[in-house]
């Protein structure tokens, strides 16, 4: 009788753990947070930190509003130094690594950060890495693709940076499953969340194939694109958050002024040009940024409250 | 009687080659030139090339005057392509190799072209050059520094700049003599000229046993200093080309335009900082330089003629 009890005591107990990791396997990510389930809940993330002197500045002016509260910087970059020190005074600011595999511009490039005899499937004919995703992901040798970003991890962590997650400029290391693989593999090693959306899984298979219940990633990706025409920017934005469903959203902008540097570096390329960071700084340091958020009930949060979900 | 006339004539011959020879080793520099002894012959030259796009937007500016006739580039700094753009629609501009070994400011900096594991003792803790010239030369292995700086030859011609001439970033490569003499040997085998002015032997012991009557080499250096205010730039440059001296003088300017740029760049670095280049762009391409050119009877050359004079 005793021993009935103890076993059917027992049997409860780990019923009672199944059922709690089931619940936990079914939880939203905004649950795992610790919000309701129907929350919307956003991170404004600015791209291309430490690219030029123009994307720092106006990054950080934005930082200073409050309204874009994360960023990630790219270490191969000429102006790296200028975000790190800003790193080092902001501690609490929510900065992550902007991986880089490309260099896009044609009159202003960089290079690589680990030795170039030892990455040399990244680089294009002129020592530079590539100018597109697509190039730079059919030519990289995966195994040189770890030398290189955990480089850029070394290189960031030494000037004091302490990254709170890891995406990929360009996406180039979404392109395909080997080089996926790297990436998530350093991510998790480094206890770092990276940038993957739950909306992706349908174009990238690859993704749900490798992703495990313990990783953490957000429901969605906002960008806006080149179909938009400049006048319609602040509405093209208003309205997708007006129409924010409840999750973690991620929007994606790029930040920096119309002026002479931006110009000379972008100046045969409007998509991501000048005016389209002046413009994207323009909405999202502005009143009626603000005020959408307050009408819509959109809470923003960072990459470390999802880093704090790492195991 | 034959032979003795044969031997008479041979001996002639021969004196008259030395009396040839001798008076080509005591030509000045202007004379080997074809300009008369006393003629008063200027270089202007702008470093720096490649560094910011506020470099070579200004200092292309300035060359489309027609006043400023000579520049060099750092091969390894971000801006190189747009320039490099520049040097091949403009084959007849007089564009030399600034060759790099420092990187001085704080907030932007660069590193080696050749790969980082084989030129470790040009790198900081960081990865970058080192950022004054004094440690650069301090720690440099003689080696590594034509290792590099062959790179970043073959760098620049790989784009499709045909260099003029050659020099050094910060002097550098004037520190010791063991890096002057790698200079100069990559300067010879590759028939380039080097800036080397005869008003440094004087403080400099190794440039005059090192240099031979077959190296081409310029009378003097003219620069502007730190001790210069703001108000006496255009005096100061006034007063120096009025008192020009016959011979070959170059005069080496740094051209940026005063922006968002060069300030984020020079923020913490007056000296040669954004507001002392724009000084020296308001001056070298202003009527008043013009002017005291043409009132002074002073005549442009460019380094394409000095180096007509290499053997």
């Amino acid at each position: 009788m005793k021993q009935t009890l103890m076993l059917a005591v027992a049997l409860l107990v780990l019923l009672a753990g199944v059922e709690v990791r089931s619940q936990e396997a079914t939880k939203t990510i905004a649950e795992r947070l610790g919000y309701p389930r129907d929350a919307k809940l956003l991170i404004v993330h600015a791209d291309d930190l430490g690219m030029a002197h123009s994307v720092n500045a106006a990054t950080i002016k934005a930082f200073e509003t409050g309204l874009v509260n994360s960023g990630s910087i790219m270490v191969p970059c000429p102006w790296l130094s200028e975000i790190a020190a800003y790193a080092r005074t902001n501690p609490q600011a929510d900065l992550g690594l902007h991986l880089t595999l490309t260099s896009e511009w044609t009159s202003f490039r960089w290079g690589p950060v680990a030795s170039r005899d030892r990455v040399s499937s990244l680089l294009d004919k002129d020592g530079y890495f590539r100018l597109t995703e697509s190039e730079a992901a059919a030519q990289a040798d995966p195994k040189q693709v770890e030398m290189e970003i955990m480089a850029q991890i070394e290189r960031a962590r030494a000037l004091g940076i302490q990254p709170t997650h890891l995406d990929s400029h360009m996406g180039t290391l979404y392109q395909n499953k080997a080089l996926f693989e790297v990436f998530l593999n350093v991510a998790r090693r480094e206890k770092l969340p990276v940038r993957v959306a739950r909306n992706w899984f349908s174009q990238a298979d690859f993704l749900s194939s490798i992703l495990s219940p313990d990783d953490v990633y957000i429901d969605r990706r906002l960008d806006i694109n080149p179909g938009v025409a400049p006048q319609d920017w602040a509405r093209f934005y208003s309205d997708a958050f007006k129409k924010l469903e409840p999750g973690v959203t991620e929007v994606v902008i790029h930040l920096a002024y119309d002026d002479a540097e931006m110009r000379g570096a972008t100046s045969d390329h409007p998509n991501w040009g000048a005016a389209w960071r002046q413009r994207d700084f323009d909405f999202f340091t502005s009143d009626a940024f603000r005020k959408v958020l307050q009408e819509n009930n959109i809470k923003l949060i960072t990459y470390r409250e999802l880093g704090k979900l790492m195991k």
